[in-house]
Formats: structure tokens, C-alpha cells, sequence
């Protein structure tokens, strides 16, 4: 599909290009090196994130070409890049190595969500990208969760299209709402593109066109006898809208169909609702449904259930679409591991004055430890090749910061969260279809209990490192201290 | 440009595709139809917006055609639309008419920024993807323009991609900011596209992957002698960063080049940058700049200047790409007249129960009213074919809600804002290149008394519907509660 295949080599900053010139031309641009992308905060004061973006990466990886303009573009700029090197960039495909968590996976601060190893060169190219696309998927799915979790059963519709950051952000945000259990979409493209199921009535518009607003559902519901929902609110909800959809369902019961629902798109919802079902249920409708949308996020959609609002489907718009109370999640992307001239790995750190941009060095695997219960006990990270987690060896899970909640775990069953995706530029990893990955999601949320996936003050999951590597970090922290010293 | 040739017919709620084809069915799809695209609230408590979005939407319009794959996927879905309307829309394409503000241009609430003139069916189909490319640019153009507003002459760069919601936000973002007065993008992408100056020097990773900082920034100033720019936080900024970026300074130097800047990415960069600028002059380097960047936005900007902090150019990310305080613009697209059976045109009016969504019926043009000393007093929306505004006769500026606000201007200039853009199909206009738009930009800017332009606590800009506008909204609006008490 063209939206799939478009050229995004340049779809990077230009320091990555900048630094595989200068890493060229040194001669060290073929030096190994890791990197993992990971986040640092959850967002919205949620208890954990939804991971997405896997298929757009792939998709991305798979096509990373530069073009002849791409080359031409660049051969202006004011770097004036040795040909040589612009020409190998045309022969540039992704040789390297990736490790990520599933899409639909339930993840945690500081822990690797994708794990690139690869060329200095390579891996510092798709910088980048890798991030633009995982930091706003995973924001739209956790997002997601969040307002599934409040509407339980009912029926959710993402509708943000109009409000969305551009195209791309309609269009791939309505993919990852619906993976974190989103039913259906109002954007066609998403709907062609990744098979959502597609649902859409009609506008204020289409009532204003009409003489009447009778004579708009009339129409409208001669023409699509099957399904139909009908817009209340152009006009007056209670006194127009809502007893003509009354008059045009009797109709449509007369030829032996239903109508489907009527939305309410305005006003007081709670109020509207209740008094919308009761002249339903009085009219002798009482399958009619009731569909809201304006401005609903998790907290108006949980407000307006305990006010008793009568509403059975959800349109939600704005508010998922652009994550506006958190629109960016702050997913990084940095150097764990480095080649030396030796040829030996040596694991890096990045100090900062700031102690939670203080990177942990190394490349390392992710665990989810669970317990007789079949429950999360925590997410331990850890080199591989350490001894534990492996079934039948006791885990050791302790906060440094605070030694009395360490706790010695023997009866466990350690997940491996980090799936190989490439390896030395071979695809290894089969893309799961979406319904899979919705499945997945739903499994990953049953391995929790409800305290750690509340909306409001949930319980901090635990997210350990093995002694192995809280040591090396130590260490490397020291080392660097004492240069500065000296 | 691939980026430019996307197929978006699809990129549109079904909602649209669902009243399209009601109408098709019955017969009324062909009935002319004028929609006007506004806003109703400004984004960020200032006190104009900045128009952007009209390139994409032409590119959007020229290419509008639904592929066969676009038709088999609709005729999948559960509507079971007609054949023959699908076959029509194989043959679809935009004959309607649409002026536009220019890209650049101040614009206010309530005031149509985009009119659509066509057949209700085409006109429909348009609105999604319009109201997606309007509200996200404009949205951005805005933000930028505060930015600009508080940076002055200092250099100002777009660096947000990696927490841009998704591709097309990253481009067409940046994009947007340079209209209102960005001067670079990190994007290569966008550079490509639209001309904008890329920029970009090193990351955290650069200095990594080398034994020490001194050697990772003399590598990196030998490759590029040129305009080299240090980042000098990797480990400690003023203990190793500026002291290391002094000595290659200075390396440089004994061979005739100059250091363009050092960044800095972390801590306080009030106290960083006065302390880095002090070693910088004593070192003999007073041309060396300082860049800033790091969760920058207008109000930390303007909090560092008022510090004192000695920076020169400022890289500004997630803030402005995301728009983070305010991630969406609620432009909406209203239907304003409407085609009778008779043939003849009749305004249309949307009442609600919250005032500021009572729709202003009928097709308007917008005209800027500049005063003798060359500012601008006020916004005046009209009926074509109204007397006034015409240069010579007395325009009547009056506020509804507080007749004490009242004035008549005789000596002024009225600019008509709204532009041809297609006129029954055909492109008329022809697109200003971007640094066109950044000029136009400007000299909007220096309509408006500095009043109308602060961030904070702006005056209010005067908005006026002429006295037939104004008339006929309270005859419609008087109308529809007349038609609901019978």
C-alpha cells in the first residue's frame, strides 16, 4: 500500500546523518553498537503503557532506501559530504539487529521497549524514526486503555480525524486505539488500511440540507434502512430531535426494520441521556441505542456513568487522538553498548545533573516474573547470560534505593518480553495480525491485578535490575567521576 | 514528491461517504452547498491565530481521486451502497470552488477561514481531511509565532520530530513553524520538501561512542571544520564539556577555522550558558555561539532571557511540535446555504444550547478594515453584493452584545482576506513559495498595534458581522424556536 511504502530515509535528523559522516570518515563507522529505546515517566498518571508502533517499524526497516534525490539533496547542503560517502549511502539497507516488545504489550518506565544493534552507522540513522513512531503509538494506546477501562462493554469509536495531527497521526493513532481495545473507527483509510472495522452516520449538515428535520431522517433512514442512527441535537435534542428519531423508528418498525440509535453530540449529556432512554423506552423502543460524542475522555465518559447517564457507545474525538493531557511521551533512544578498537563490546553510560537521565549501561534483556498465581511479580532486566531469571533459580528483586523491599522469589516463570525482530538485516519475526495482537493485549492485562491497572493512584509496579547490572552502572558512574577528578 | 501524491481520498469520516451516498439515492447530491471553515476560541490565550495548511490542502484537492482499490473496500462495507454510486465515484473529482486565507495570514474567531462552494456531495467528502490539515498547521503556525515573538532575531530551530505524533506531523509541522518565523529544521525530510534550512550537529551517542569527550570533539571538528557545533553535557557541562570544546576551539583555530556553538541540553541553562559564555570570552572565543534546546517553549524562553542567560539560538522540540499546552485547534466546517429544490439559495443556521455553536447562516466574505495610520481596527464580515465595505463608504463597526462599542470608520482601507483558490474545479491561485508566505507573514504582523500581538493578556481584535449578517442569524434563529412552538 503507497501509505506504507513511502520514502523515509530522510525522515530523520540531520545530526544522524551528520554523525555518520563524521563517523565515516574517521573509519569507525562499521564499529558495533547497541541502543534501546525506552521511556522514563508513564504518562497520564498511568500505572503502565500500551507498546505500539512494531508493524510501522518494520514497515519503515523494510523500506529504508535513499533515493537518488534523497542523495542530491544532500549533496547540497552545507556539510559538502564526501561522494564516496553519498554513494554509499545508495547502497544503504538495515543490516543490524532488533529486539522489541510485542505490540499490545503492557510496559514500564526504564525498561528497553526496542533494542537495535547494528553499525554505529545503521543504528543512529533510524534514531529517529524509530522513536517519532513508538512514542506516538504507545501514547495513543496506553491513552486508550485508560478510557477502555472506565467504558467496560460498551462500544468505543475513535472519531478524532479532524482534530488529529495531520494524516499520518489520524491514521495510525485509530490503529493503536483500536489495538488497546478500541472497537471501530470513523477513518476510512484506517479502515481499508489495517481492516478496522469502518462506522459513521451522518453531520449537522446532513439535517440542515432538509427542509425539516423530519423529512432529513426520513431520508436518511429510507435510504439505509439497516443500522441506522440518527443525529438528535441540530436543532433541539428533547423537543425536536429526539421525537422525530421516535417517528421515523415507528416508521421503519412499519417495514419490519430497526433503528440502530440516535446520537447526542451536545449539551448535558447525563441529563440528555436519561431523558432521551425514557421517551425510548415510552415510545416502545427500548433496543433504540444511545451514542455520545463532544470532548469525551476517560474522566467525562467515568463522571457521566455515575451520574447514571444512559449511554451505550462512545464517540471519543480530540482527547484520545492527540493525548491532550500529555500530547508526547518521552521515549529515548541510547548508546548501552560500544565496539572497541580491540573489537570488544564495552557498555557506555551518559551522566547527567539530572539522576533519572543517567543512562544503564549495557545490552540487556527484559523479564516478567510471574508468580504461583499467575500474576506479574515484577519486570526484572538483566545481562544475558546471568544466571538467573531462569526457572528453578531463585530471583532476587531488590530496590536499591529502598534495600527492605527486596524479596527472594524461587517459584516463578520468567517471560522473555524482548522478541527478535531482525537479525544481521533478516526479517525473523512474522507481523501478528491486529484481532492478534488486541488478543494479546487483553492476556497481557489479565497478568495484573487491578491495582497495578487503575486509573487513579495505582500501585508502582516493580521494575528491578539484576545486582550484575545495578553494579556495572555503579561502577561506570564512579569510573567517570574519578576522570573528571583527575 | 511521493510525500505530496498520497491517496487520500479515504482519509474522511464515513460519515461523509454515508450522507454522499443518501443524497446519490435521493437525488439531491447535485444541489449546490457553500461550508466555511472557522474556529471559535484561539489557541493559547493569544490574540490571533496564524493561518497555515493551504499547500497540503491544494495537493489534497488536485490529487483527489478514489482508486479501485478504494471502491472495493467500500463495497465490502455493511451499507451496501449502490454499484452505480461507486462507479460515479471511480469518476470523482473536485469541480467545486474554494477561497482560502492566505497561508501567513492573522486570523481571528468566528471568521470563515476556508469557504467551499460545490455540489453537497463533494463538499461533504472534503471536510475530514480540510479540517485535519487546517487545524493541525494552523495550530503549529501559532505556537511558532509565539515562539518567534519572545526569541526576537535570536535563531530559532524546529528539533521536535522524535515527539511529533507521527510522520506527517513532523514534516508539515515544521513546515508550519517556519512560516511564522523559524529560521531551521532537524527534519532532512522537510528540508528536502519544502526548502527549509536543515540543521544538526551531534548527539549524546557521538560523544559515547569514542574513549573520551576531548577525542569525540576534535573527530568531530576535524571532519567538519566548518560551522561545528559542540554538545558539551554528555558528562559534566562545565567541569569537561566547555573546557574540551575550548580546547578544539582552539585546535581549530591554529588552523584558520572558526567553532560555530556549543549546545547545551540539560540542567539549568540560565546559570549554564552565563558561566559557559564567561570561560568562552576568556578563552579568546567571544564568536563562538551558544545553542539551548531541551523542553523549550515560549515561557521558558522568555524566563531564561529575563535571567540574564547568554544564549543565541534555540532548538525547540516537543513544545511546538505537539503544541503540547493546547495539542488541537477546533476549527469546524459548517454548512452556511443551501441549494432549495426551487433552485435558489438559502442561508442554514445550526441552533444549539451553548451560544458560541449557533452557526452565522449564509456565504460571507471577510475584509481587513485598516485605519489611517496603516493599522488594523477591525475584521468586518459581509454578504457579497453589501454597499459597504468599499473604500469611501462609511463602514459601521458594531457590537450586538454592547452597543456602547459602536463606531462608524469613513477613512479606511478594506483588504479582502478571502483568496480564489478553485473556481468550479480549476485551480486559480497560484502557491507562494514558502519564503513568500514568511514575508506575507511579516508584513500581516505589522498591521496590528503591539497590543493585539503580546502573548500574554492581548487585546481583544474586533470581529464584526455587518448589520444584514447579524440581522438575518436573529431572523433564522427566531425561525427555528417559532417552528418548535407549533
Amino acid at each position: 500500500m503507497n501509505q506504507l511504502n513511502r520514502e523515509l530515509a530522510l525522515h530523520t535528523d540531520k545530526y544522524q546523518i551528520n554523525m555518520m559522516y563524521a563517523h565515516w570518515v574517521n573509519g569507525s563507522h562499521k564499529r558495533r553498537a547497541v541502543f534501546e529505546a525506552y521511556f522514563r515517566k508513564l504518562p497520564f498518571g498511568n500505572g503502565f503503557a500500551v507498546f505500539a508502533g512494531l508493524e510501522r517499524i518494520v514497515n519503515y526497516i523494510d523500506g529504508l532506501r535513499f533515493t537518488e534525490e534523497d542523495v542530491r539533496y544532500l549533496s547540497e547542503q552545507e556539510e559538502n559530504y564526501d561522494p564516496a560517502f553519498l554513494e554509499e549511502l545508495l547502497q544503504f539497507h538495515f543490516q543490524g539487529s532488533i529486539h522489541s516488545m510485542k505490540e499490545g504489550a503492557l510496559v514500564f518506565p526504564e525498561e528497553p521497549l526496542i533494542r537495535v544493534e547494528g553499525s554505529i552507522m545503521e543504528a543512529q540513522l533510524v534514531e529517529t524514526a524509530i522513536l517519532n513512531f513508538m512514542n506516538y503509538q504507545t501514547l495513543i494506546a496506553t491513552k486508550a486503555a485508560r478510557i477502555k477501562q472506565v467504558a467496560g462493554n460498551d462500544i468505543l469509536m475513535e472519531f478524532g480525524t479532524r482534530r488529529a495531527q495531520e494524516a499520518d497521526a489520524a491514521i495510525w493513532g485509530t490503529r493503536a486505539a483500536y489495538l488497546a481495545g478500541f472497537d471501530a473507527t470513523s477513518n476510512l483509510l484506517a479502515g481499508r488500511m489495517f481492516g478496522i472495522p469502518a462506522k459513521g452516520t451522518h453531520a449537522h449538515s446532513w439535517v440542515q440540507s432538509f427542509g425539516s428535520e423530519q423529512e432529513a431522517f426520513d431520508i436518511y433512514a429510507k435510504v439505509m434502512p439497516e443500522g441506522v442512527t440518527l443525529l438528535v441535537d441540530t436543532f433541539d435534542t428533547l423537543r425536536s430531535g429526539v421525537p422525530q428519531a421516535i417517528a421515523t423508528a415507528k416508521k421503519l418498525e412499519a417495514i419490519g426494520k430497526r433503528m440502530n440509535a440516535i446520537r447526542l453530540d451536545s449539551g448535558d449529556l447525563a441529563y440528555l441521556s436519561i431523558q432521551a432512554r425514557k421517551m425510548l423506552d415510552e415510545a416502545g423502543l427500548p433496543y433504540v441505542k444511545i451514542v455520545a460524542s463532544n470532548d469525551l475522555d476517560e474522566n467525562t465518559i467515568s463522571n457521566l456513568k455515575l451520574q447514571g447517564a444512559r449511554i451505550d457507545s462512545w464517540g471519543v474525538g480530540t482527547q484520545l487522538i492527540t493525548a491532550s493531557d500529555q500530547p508526547a511521551l518521552g521515549g529515548v533512544y541510547k548508546l548501552v553498548e560500544i565496539e572497541a578498537e580491540n573489537g570488544k563490546m564495552i557498555p557506555t553510560i551518559k551522566i547527567s545533573s539530572n539522576p533519572e537521565k543517567v543512562t544503564t549501561p549495557g545490552q540487556k534483556d527484559v523479564f516478567r516474573i510471574i508468580g504461583p498465581k499467575g500474576k506479574a511479580l515484577a519486570d526484572y532486566i538483566s545481562y544475558p547470560g546471568e544466571p538467573s531469571p531462569r526457572d528453578g533459580q531463585p530471583v532476587k528483586l531488590f530496590n536499591p534505593l529502598h534495600p527492605y523491599l527486596q524479596k527472594t522469589v524461587e517459584a516463578y516463570t520468567a517471560l522473555p518480553m524482548l522478541e527478535p525482530v531482525y537479525q544481521n538485516g533478516l526479517r525473523v519475526y512474522q507481523l501478528p495480525s491486529l484481532e492478534e495482537i488486541r488478543s494479546y493485549h487483553r492476556e497481557q492485562l489479565d497478568l495484573f491485578w487491578p491495582e497495578y491497572l487503575r486509573k487513579l493512584n495505582p500501585e508502582v509496579y516493580r521494575v528491578n535490575l539484576s545486582e550484575t547490572v545495578w553494579n556495572r552502572k555503579q561502577e561506570l558512574i564512579k569510573d567517570h567521576l574519578q576522570a573528571d577528578r583527575d
